[in-house]
């Protein structure tokens, strides 16, 4: 099989799984390599917004299912479930994560760390991402998804099952991780799940529009 | 080569390239795959928000160059550049083009289409997507970046290079493609942007937190 081959099977198979084989718990080596595939994702100025919180203990999960309508077997079978939480106002171009990632992470001389940051105050202005809270984190959401996304790939890549988790009240569920200490006191947002296992049965036929309907070439 | 060292292989390769080898074209099988990749992403309930205009006109991607700064040397570089345009009201639970993939794509009876319409419109109104336009908008754009983050990696996988742009007026580029007639009338909305094609130069060393800092287990 060829490489084009090889990375299409992988988008093939994957599927929203929503009921996981209990019994089949993902090796740590592969779920290694699904975090990394999150890790590497890239992001918006490379400020990687994300926190991925494993959430495997059982507790945790009742009360989360509890308000959590598309995952109710997901989260009582899955062998692996991520909570993909993002930094809210960190996320300004003077937030503290934002500072924290130019220092700390990447390294910048003070300098270039201002001038970088005038640059991603001018980048959030123009896009209005500082009208309001909810539009902040919605665009540090959209960096979320470009993990997940991957994360997913890498899963099934690996032969490993999933299911994007929207289906939930979010602001119940994040207040319940806020209680449990994992949100840096209301710091982190809660964005998006995930769950990954085995599936127990095939999934029906994909549904998808056709390339003509979703591509536009302009040559 | 493991699967586990092959598709991590593919997200260390992968950087936000901005200077492309102008004359290095990708092979027409090759795009092919990184379109797939994004069709055949996962979506909020399956409804596909997405279009994806490949961009090869010079004319086009110049009048986007005069407003795009961060994406000045990938306009006139890259093999191929894609713009991602979502529906904007079409999405509501309401929108037409939720009625049509229930319909056309999904292939659902009436009357599971209503009741799926109805939990829907429950999920669309629990997570306040329907508070304002730019919130709806904000959230058929995450599955957009679920795409975008699926075909950056399906490129990397086939050693061909991307880079993701926000760094545009998005409200200026979007008018752009609307006076080309590329949003059905206003009806789609710029969402992200992509350029893909061959690095001239090695990347420097990619900077990211420690798996310690962004992976939290509770067990």
């Amino acid at each position: 099989m060829g490489k084009r081959e090889e990375i299409l099977e992988a988008f093939r198979f994957r599927h929203a799984c929503k009921q996981f084989d209990p019994h089949k718990k993902i090796a740590r080596e592969d779920f290694d390599v699904i975090l990394e595939a999150g890790r590497l994702s890239p992001s918006s100025f490379g400020f990687e917004p994300w926190r991925f919180v494993v959430i495997q203990n059982s507790l945790l999960r009742d009360k989360l299912r509890a308000v959590s309508w598309g995952a109710q077997t997901q989260l009582s079978t899955a062998s692996h479930y991520v909570a993909i939480l993002c930094y809210r106002e960190g996320m300004r171009f003077d937030g503290d994560h934002v500072a924290r990632m130019m220092r700390d992470v990447q390294g910048l001389p003070e300098d270039t760390a201002n001038k970088k940051r005038e640059r991603f105050a001018l980048f959030q202005r123009e896009n209005h991402l500082l009208d309001a809270s909810r539009t902040l984190f919605d665009w540090a959401g959209k960096q979320a998804y470009i993990a997940l996304g991957n994360m997913m790939t890498a899963a099934a890549y690996l032969g490993i099952d999933s299911c994007a988790i929207e289906g939930a009240d979010l602001d119940a569920s994040e207040a319940i991780l806020a209680a449990d200490g994992l949100t840096e006191d209301g710091k982190l947002g809660l964005s998006v799940m995930a769950a990954f296992g085995y599936r127990t049965k095939e999934p029906g036929q994909k549904t998808r529009q056709s390339m003509k309907e979703v591509v536009v070439w302009v040559t």
